[in-house]
């Protein structure tokens, strides 16, 4: 029993340590477990689950916009991957490569794909021929590898699982009609299903994606007021197609360029979960997202009639995802237990419910408790089911606007930087130099330059000369 | 329009030259595209669309007996590949090493998983200490590489798309069991689901899995009469727990080892979709895994209201998978690619149907015809779709039993090796010897031991001594 009871009392406080509250959190979850690769993680069946919700609901916004999946190889030739210049540039040298196969050592190596743009385009390539052969809209769900030095868990791993969308277009218009539409569709995703609000914006010419012409982000505000860029949408123009010779006739028999886009989220969406509405008790997950919804709870399971009971109430709820805890555990074991792993409710159920007709229901986000005649459980839980949804989102949402501070002058900016912790609002020049000066002399990075802009002052916040634009500034993971 | 035509008839007929036969198909259905990297293939939509249909089910079936998804790392090092003797000779050398990483040399070479019981044993010596911890179900869908000579879409690929479970069980009988339980789920879906009938049995020593106690099998046939092993289920019993330290305490506090199983089914399933149910004018899909069970075409589409009739009925049949085909195409182009794409069924609405109020349904699988009343188009479709579903899984036990022969001596073997392509069912001694010499003799591998036994003879067919069982021989992919 000591054991059992340290097992869901051992979490760091947040305000103590974040960085360890969450470490302690994907380990005591379950969510995660280390593997013997250096920055390769297991997901375990509690995290895995959460991926697969994420992945059926995204998978199925994005087939309603036209969306294919496809499956490209893993690999990539060398000679492939050097096709573009700027995005060689940028992946060349976090790659792993395969230089021996088979027993023999191979002609040309190959890497991991670290991203599949250069595995697109040479398929474009190949099979668009005519106007006829476009839009294509594809995307693949799989794994990539990036050599990462230092690597945690969901927010930054050698391997990680993605989606990776790649299109074709005939115009510019449409390529950055499509690159807008999937980065609202992420963002949409993240404030409806994961409770996440997001700041969509797009990112300054250093922080966009290798080869892209554009890179438009969300952002999200974790709870120490770092900011986690959560997914990104790329418009390439014409250019990967003229390195790579997609070309199509078009009506009136001429060739041309197609104009590319791809766009992508990964399970670091996990972290942000974990990060936006965690608490000292574990983990508390958004009900879109809940593996189990809703776990039931036999209070003193011995008694005849308690278990059976608990079954008829996970039958009544079978709507929801629900689980009945049937195991010989102690129900303040079970209690701890599916809060540490951020189950949205927990329902209680014990001989003098029994008689009562009624249960007891906990809310994993407030706390709240509520007793509730049986009659009514399944309305109920419904209700609040939906009802924790919004409230979370909005909970986050008065955090995060809590944390997001101005800054129209130097000094303003490294007091904020300093003293607070969030996103920080200041005007920028549109020069490089000043972005170099914030992040070696106030640590902050560009998040991004806001769709919606507001002009809080005249001059940029570094060097005083017209602004061009607002930024969102922060320290990022 | 002279290419248009050539598109959907240049597919070489099955009779004249079964394996070009099955290439054209993959390739004019659009299944697959070759990529720059040999033996890598290109799954695309209409290909990866039947694969997800196959996912789906299969792990809906899985998750019914109590199967967890999880992910693992796809890198092994070189060290934790060698912990289990027979199974690292039988992989180390068809696997891709990874020698280099972030510019750098690595200490340890990694490979690319070519299946991951090294890795899963590694986790499970990790996260199992008790009973309370067994039995663990877990499974994960991914792609693995195995370094192959001669390749082909879908039957032998270098990096391939699967499902691969590994469990670990407290008793032998229940690790039997589970074996034996996911091959009879796997058997039940190839029949019910892809319309392919299975011999299931079990592997002889020498073709078992490298590491394995006993591999069961299921075994299709193909139209051109050979085998193709289309999934196993391994029993490790403690070999694996030995060499990697799977212990666990039991409730008499004593240390047992686990015992372990997995099991896998893979893209393969597509290739003998093709080869066991497509004909000469392409592919043809059983319903329950067609992308499109039915397709909608408008006949004088030009003519006001043929289109949006057409719309209207796929609105009547939004139940199903359908498409209405508005392309700019004839109907003919359209009949012809959708017949190579191996839509189940063709719906024809005219203008001469529309003042009829009936449509023209046209069965993909017997190129019947009907005229239905627009009124009853719906049952009738779902009848239709239901019909094919069984038609085409008799005929392919017809055709299967069409194929089987039988051979009671070294004579008999030789002539139906010879002269007959199928099944081949014979009695062996039980000796690797015989095995080896009915290959080099006959040409014929041991396909499995049915589980379904039968005593067509006493004696083995090659030496003439005492048989011990029943065995399936045949040419295999």
């Amino acid at each position: 029993m000591a054991k059992e009871k340290k097992m869901v009392e051992a979490i760091t406080s947040m305000e103590e340590d974040f960085a360890q509250w969450y470490t302690d959190i994907v380990k005591k979850a379950e969510l995660v477990e280390y593997s013997g690769i250096k920055g390769c993680m297991i997901i375990r069946p509690a995290g895995y689950a959460i991926w697969e919700l994420i992945q059926k609901e995204l998978d199925r916004r994005f087939k309603e916009t036209g969306v294919e999946n496809v499956y490209m190889p893993m690999f990539i030739p060398e000679s492939l991957l050097n096709k573009e210049k700027d995005h060689v540039e940028g992946f060349a040298p976090e790659v792993a490569w395969v230089t021996h196969g088979g027993g023999e050592k191979l002609q040309e190596r190959m890497c991991v794909r670290p991203t599949s743009e250069t595995l697109f385009c040479d398929f474009y390539a190949k099979i668009i021929g005519s106007y006829r052969d476009l839009p294509k809209v594809y995307n693949q769900w799989c794994s990539v590898v990036r050599w990462e030095k230092t690597t945690r868990p969901f927010l930054r791993s050698m391997e990680f699982l993605w989606q990776e969308g790649h299109t074709a277009h005939a115009t510019a218009e449409e390529a950055e009609a499509r690159t807008i539409q999937m980065l609202n569709l992420y963002a949409d995703f993240c404030e409806e299903v994961l409770a996440i609000p997001m700041v969509r914006g797009r990112k300054t010419d250093k922080e966009k994606f290798a080869g892209a012409e554009a890179t438009y982000t969300i952002e999200a505000l974790m709870h120490d007021g770092k900011a986690l860029q959560s997914g990104t949408s790329h418009n390439f123009g014409d250019g990967f197609a003229k390195a790579f010779g997609i070309q199509y006739t078009d009506k009136d028999n001429k060739l041309q360029y197609v104009h590319q886009t791809s766009w992508g989220m990964t399970t670091r969406l996990i972290g942000a979960v974990i990060m936006v509405h965690g608490d000292n008790s574990g983990l508390v997950l958004p009900p879109a997202i809940a593996p189990i919804q809703a776990v039931i709870i036999p209070v003193r399971q011995d008694k005849e009639g308690v278990l059976d009971k608990a079954y008829e109430l996970g039958n009544i709820l079978k709507g929801f995802r629900v689980k009945v805890d049937d195991s010989d555990r102690s129900p303040g074991w079970k209690f701890a237990e599916h809060e540490m792993r951020g189950v949205p409710l927990r329902i209680e159920i014990g001989p003098k419910d029994i008689e009562a007709k009624q249960a007891v229901i906990a809310r994993r986000d407030t706390g709240e408790k509520l007793t509730v005649s049986l009659d009514e459980l399944e309305a109920k839980v419904g209700e609040l089911l939906t009802t924790m949804q919004k409230e979370m989102l909005e909970r986050a949402r008065v955090h995060r606007d809590a944390h997001t501070y101005s800054a129209t002058n130097m000094d303003e900016m490294l007091d904020v930087a300093e003293n607070k912790s969030g996103f920080i609002k200041a005007m920028w020049c549109g020069d490089v130099a000043c972005e170099e000066a914030l992040k070696e002399k106030a640590g902050v990075t560009s998040r991004c330059m806001p769709f919606a802009q507001e002009e809080i002052a005249k001059t940029c916040v570094c060097c005083g000369k017209p602004a061009k634009t607002l930024v969102y500034w922060g320290k990022a993971y």
